[in-house]
């Protein structure tokens, strides 16, 4: 039977077949009530970035929290005939009672350190890694491709525009919230607004304009409704020769009026961006509009503003559409989802994974991921400890791609990254607003993180260290693995 | 108030904002009854291709079947302080009545040319422009790209592995949806192998061999469970010398206790894809398992799959993910909706946008899109005509990249593309099942469109021509508006 996009979600299928074949797998063993620990981490900052942004964590616990199968899902994987009707009733009753431990939202992270473990039974921790992959993977994504944006925009404003060109509602709903924990001012989706509490703008489309008879006529309709937010958009016909013009007429018709006007000026969306935002501020000056606003929008990314930045374009905001939303130069964020521990006789005993590639090579074990700082407050390296460790205990550290150096811990702080989400399925910390998740964000990269790894040229390279008692560790399994 | 993800679904507010100011705009200037109509076209094929396929309508009608505002959605909407309380109300009553014409899904389609066009009082017309386009470019873009994957794999199977790397849910399940429609064998996600009868299926996940103490006792634990789909995964510890040997040691097994398999084989995720399948394929061969299948995945694309099998790579089957499902190497589908005519006088008056960018010029008017077929069914152009003419009364045709050239309408056949799916903003064709829609793609395919549109390299750029009198609409057009 076919849904219709108006249906309830059903979140709880958007997963791999094959979590399910594996988890009947478990349970016709016996298995399914195996205590073991998942991670999640990922490898490679996108665009070649100094570190990534962590996003989408609220939506999992949700998902965490509601999880269940309703009939009509029992149903249809049982015509799958793949599956025992016993795993398929104990799926009926299925409900997630794992612990979650993660950073929090709006956390900055880098390469290969967990940043959500999930320590469960075998079958509930599998069959949840879609759905947490494809919230991390998706949110994590727009937030650090947003962010990027940001700085490239020097302070001024940044909306995401980027409904249209989403990966579909999710995507652009979603990847809303993200730009705002990346740290843009607003969204022009209104569900996003709605849902998160988004600050929602927009102004008006080339079809206000080509209605109405002539572009005087657009803009002077736009005007009376809008006096207040009366951005006019001057890109339809001419932008110099009849845009930039014909909004002074109307500019000026306000002032005679002595109508002043909250929020008012121009957008640009098409042509010589840098170039035509010149010209039309000269313009707008001359009328003596010195306080109107200049909004530019068309295939912006962080690449195109710092080049119209640098050609002085006069801009007061961007609008940021389909290169932010779908992260164009590199839209694939590959956060993965391993096994790094099964209990044994009542302890959590570590796994890892040896790979043809050598960056494929998990961090076995339950561990516990420290960030240490120097006397400035700025964060210098991340390290990895065994989880029954106490960092403040490990004599040095040891950098696992020099591990003949040991790395004196005298005058650092250290802070643990990740906080418990969820014990026993029920949640443990409230949900936060996406502002607090967002200004997290903004105070780590204003007080913590070097402006050598927040740079898009050749950054420096954060370091993962380990302490001795954990490098130790991984060092013997790998020697009885290979 | 904060949704969950498993809120009913609320896509009656994704759209961009400036939607509703505009439509809050023309309601208070009473033209919210003005007859309009609004082309969807796109103006390039992703990676250069020759054509794309047209995919995401279903979900468009079934929006706009449904589509009303809820009383929280008009509260949320007052909060903004930017709307008419009397707008408000009129909201709060909305349904579509409009009517939508459109290529059925699955139709080969051409930069320029529309694909739907709405038709319909000028506030309905316009807030349906977000998720309409947001359907369309999404689905269009992931069906295009599944279908360069196809292509490329040349009869092999490929199998949608792309939910974790998707941009969330949506993308995840309408992209399944898609790469269907672009003719993959069937996905791993489930949501859309239950939602849309698309086949599902999946292996094992590391997880699986490295939960067990050893390669060798994973196997045959997964061998016990799934006799008759045993695809093993090989590469968590080293292909060649563990993975492959002790896969053959469970096939040896199985055929010792006379276990026949309908479908078994190994899958390999990392490593030299063509190099590690050609030395499997020896290893099983030599042991007698020539019809074990070999089954691979890792960041797989159009390129790299015609590169592994330039290298021979012996491979019965491709596991697509992250770039099929993302559309990688080009992710974002431009398609646009644009006002294209006006109702005058009880009459539709074509509208035009003039651009900075030549490229950006619209088509104008209410048209019909005709296909022109030479004597052997291929498909020679895409041609525009006015709305209220006949193709079989034009002389002649015109290219109007050479309108000096009169082409001879000779030998050839027309069929007109577009269908009414929506009248009064009730549908008038039926949903059509994805295998219908995968067909219809097929078809065309294998018919229609020349094997040089059909390339990667340089394809043929197809032909979109013009009526003699919808060519001279267009030019007098242009002469009065620039």
């Amino acid at each position: 039977m076919s849904k219709t996009i108006y249906d309830e979600r059903n979140i709880a299928m958007m997963m791999d077949l094959y979590e399910l074949t594996m988890a009947n797998g478990y349970f016709l063993q016996e298995q399914e009530n195996k205590r073991v620990a998942f991670d999640v981490f990922y490898r490679k900052n996108p665009d070649g970035g100094g570190f990534s942004v962590f996003a989408g964590l609220e939506q999992i616990l949700q998902y965490l929290e509601g999880l269940h199968f309703g009939e009509e899902d029992i149903e249809y994987l049982r015509s799958l005939k793949l599956f025992d009707d016993r795993f398929l009733a104990y799926l009926s009753d299925f409900k997630f009672t794992g612990d979650v431990y993660a950073f929090p939202e709006g956390t900055v992270m880098y390469p290969n350190e967990p940043v959500i473990t999930v320590v469960a039974d075998l079958v509930q921790a599998q069959i949840v890694e879609t759905e947490i992959l494809a919230q991390i993977n998706h949110q994590s994504l727009v937030a650090t491709k947003a962010n990027r944006i940001v700085r490239a925009a020097a302070g001024r404003a940044v909306s995401d525009f980027g409904a249209r060109r989403a990966h579909n509602n999710d995507a652009a709903i979603y990847g809303a919230r993200a730009c705002y924990i990346g740290g843009v001012n607003g969204t022009a989706t209104v569900s996003a607004g709605q849902d998160f509490g988004i600050p929602v703008g927009g102004t008006m489309a080339h079809s206000w304009v080509m209605f109405y008879k002539d572009e005087l006529t657009a803009f002077k309709k736009f005007a009376e409704v809008y006096p207040d937010n009366c951005i006019l958009l001057v890109d339809t016909y001419d932008v110099i020769k009849s845009g930039v013009p014909n909004a002074i007429k109307v500019f000026s018709e306000m002032r005679e009026k002595n109508i002043k006007s909250k929020n008012y000026g121009i957008r640009l969306d098409s042509g010589d961006l840098a170039y035509l935002s010149r010209e039309a501020k000269k313009l707008l000056n001359e009328a003596g509009f010195e306080d109107a606003k200049i909004v530019v929008s068309n295939s912006l990314d962080e690449f195109t503003i710092h080049s119209i930045l640098n050609q002085g374009g006069a801009i007061d905001s961007f609008g940021v559409g389909e290169r932010m939303i779908t992260a164009k130069s590199d839209p694939v964020f590959g956060a993965v989802y391993k096994l790094c521990a099964v209990e044994e006789n009542g302890a959590m005993k570590p796994r890892i994974k040896i790979s043809e590639n050598i960056e494929k090579v998990t961090n076995p074990g339950l561990k516990r991921v420290y960030r240490a700082f120097d006397k400035d407050g700025h964060s210098i390296a991340d390290i990895l400890a065994k989880y029954d460790e106490d960092i403040e205990d490990a004599e040095y550290l040891i950098d696992p791609e020099k591990p003949w150096k040991k790395i004196a811990k005298e005058g650092l702080k250290f802070r643990e990254i990740p906080k418990q989400f969820m014990k026993g399925g029920v949640r443990t910390i409230d949900a936060e607003s996406v502002t607090d998740v967002r200004n997290r964000l903004r105070e780590q990269l204003k007080a913590e993180v070097w402006e050598e790894e927040q740079r898009f040229e050749n950054p420096h390279r954060h370091y993962l260290d380990m302490t001795p008692a954990y490098y130790e560790e991984k060092m013997k399994l790998l020697e009885e693995e290979d």
